[in-house]
């Protein structure tokens, strides 16, 4: 049993405002909940003789007493966050007010299959639990993203195009058996929505997340949750058809936008570049090396290449039609782009600008940001901590 | 001072819970609130009392005791609902529980401005009141739907592409002076969604109202509730592209769906196919009164006549592809088909649902559901006092 198996729902409440707002004073929490001052100071203190909550020191004073900011305790345990894309791995202990006790990220090829990929995530989760100097038995859950529609209850992927081995497989199952904790899987994009949500702490409440990979996802926050469909498919833009004529997708339908503005899609046109000589950079490249990744696109483009910004420019104007489309019917008031694309550098969110801001209605631009992830390539395992935290929260509030 | 201007917070929410799931049974509606049943009866007494509910006699026990059913009373007052399309005009004085009173529609042209349409308004809206037997001080608020983007908190039309003189007008005071209730204004198909909404009882809570008429909208009901979008224009889907190289929109970009499938694309190239002899029967009506107008197309379509049937085919289809786009990120559990074009008959739902099914991916369309819109053309009006009621509950309890 842990310390806060027995805690009330008003004290659960409270645990929720201060995860998602970061460390707070008394003052501002009583606000924020609608608790009195007396209610909120004798909930706070009873809290912090468990070890659930702990004094954070001295703040700046805004005039008032008891200036201290409050903060979920490390005693309570940690957080295990886990970002699976099609080609990396990403694994971080956190404590539960996210600070970051040990991280580690590699290349990974779900492909494998999960016996080979779980069995390397294994591995990698206990010597970060040793990094952080944290038992098994002191993991409060595990967050998980998977580069795939994922049922959520189920916590089981269902036809993932991207990692066909891993149908109907369950995740949950394996790394509950391995670490006693309770496990929460979502869609890679879903999280990253909500390690944003977490990160503006509520500031935006309908905004979009659109990682750009292997394949391209959305991930969508509407009235200030993230919304996951009627089946947990929703985000599914990947194969929005950006050109009725354009190349046939793996999905069976032809221009789907993941099939020709996606990394596969840049990375063989890149190819295709260097082998007519188009690209004397990536000619070079390919000569010495027998290949072309994202990293020599990249390069190529920082070296001012004609060709490969073209192929660039070309795929942000097919991502900002697709974008168009979403946003015409969405409205968000801010679009971030995440995923191993923006590696490649401005010109893509530069092209993917322009296409939008040209193709959508002015009301439903006049305000909109277009940007990077703020969170970056800490995204995924940030939206994964957050899930596992707010799952348990809510799971032990609903009880 | 109204008779309900004084209730509690508690109060409030019976009357809320009471609203959205018709009439309703003392235990069924604490087991909806979560109060307890001791509560929830002193509340019922005290509304009841009041004269701000009624017991609406007998109705079919589930074995308890007190199986009368409770409703809102008629005595609180009457409500307006409006719902201004391009070329209709719709009004209806209801019941706080949306029963019918009076109801009226006729053609209207938005296009005059207004100062004609609101002055034709409020004359109707003084005779249904008439017909309804409530004086215009009973008027409990107003609901309007207009067929553009609407600052929800203003209620003023922002750059409406179909009534460019409205821009900026406050529908909101012309009406509020005239009959000294509060008034609320939204995009009629949000409007429409709100209708179904109420009609489902909450019991879809991610579904979609597309509206077919002279331009082309989509309402959003998102966690159970209409989405707006971060500026009010959320559901702008006639703009999105369906074909680059396709005709250019009145928005200035070229392809829009709206102007390639809406009613007027269709009539345009009706005439074409009567000019051309193409059709027959068109070719008739259009030597007969010198014009082709919508019912003309249904009737040809009724008829089997090959050319109007390939029109209306190829408007579905492109009216499903942009919902192709729309289903793949949203992943509603339904999508409802209203507006003018409906009365076009069952093969432009057809088209629509065949294309759909064809672009979507698996998991986004394997439950999904493409029908008209249950309320048919009342959906408007009824969304509209859906609003007003809504709202004004939601300002008492806030307050």
């Amino acid at each position: 049993m842990k310390p806060w198996d027995s805690l009330s729902a008003d004290e659960i409440a409270l645990l929720q405002a201060i995860f998602w707002s970061g460390s707070h004073s008394r003052s501002s929490l009583s606000e924020r909940l609608g608790y009195s001052k007396s209610k909120c100071n004798s909930l706070v203190s009873g809290l912090l003789d468990m070890g659930v909550l702990q004094e954070n020191g001295l703040r700046t004073s805004t005039g008032g007493r008891r200036p201290e900011s409050i903060q979920l305790s490390p005693q309570l345990g940690v957080l295990i966050g886990v970002d699976l894309g099609a080609t990396r791995l990403d694994v971080a202990v956190m404590q539960p007010d996210l600070t970051v006790l040990a991280r580690h990220t590699e290349p990974a090829d779900v492909l494998a299959g999960p016996a080979v990929v779980l069995a390397r995530l294994r591995t990698v989760m206990r010597q970060l639990l040793n990094q952080a100097g944290a038992q098994a038995s002191k993991v409060i859950a595990i967050g998980m993203g998977v580069p795939g529609p994922v049922d959520f209850e189920s916590a089981q992927l269902v036809n993932p195009p991207l990692m066909p081995d891993w149908d109907g497989f369950s995740i949950r199952d394996y790394l509950h058996k391995e670490f006693g904790a309770p496990v929460f899987v979502d869609n890679d994009v879903n999280l990253m929505a909500l390690g944003e949500l977490w990160l503006l702490q509520g500031k935006l409440k309908n905004f979009l997340v659109i990682k750009v990979g292997t394949g391209i996802g959305c991930g969508i926050v509407c009235h200030g949750q993230v919304y996951r469909g009627a089946n947990g498919s929703a985000g599914d833009v990947g194969h929005i058809c950006v050109d009725t004529s354009g190349p046939r997708c793996h999905c069976g339908n032809a221009g789907c936008v993941e099939a020709m503005a996606a990394a596969p899609a840049i990375v063989r046109q890149a190819r295709l570049a260097a082998e007519s000589g188009e690209s004397a950079f990536l000619a070079a490249s390919l000569a010495s090396k027998g290949q072309i990744n994202l990293e020599d696109v990249a390069q190529a483009s920082r070296n001012g290449d004609t060709a490969v910004n073209q192929i660039i420019q070309d795929a942000g104007s097919l991502i900002g039609q697709m974008l168009a489309s979403v946003v015409n019917f969405f409205n968000p008031s801010h679009v971030f782009i995440g995923g191993g694309l923006t590696r490649i550098g401005p010109l893509l969110l530069a092209a993917v600008r322009q296409s939008v801001y040209q193709r959508s209605l002015a009301l439903s631009t006049r305000h909109l940001e277009i940007q990077y992830t703020p969170l970056a390539e800490r995204a995924g395992v940030v939206g994964a901590v957050t899930l596992a935290m707010q799952e348990t929260l809510r799971v032990r509030k609903d009880r």
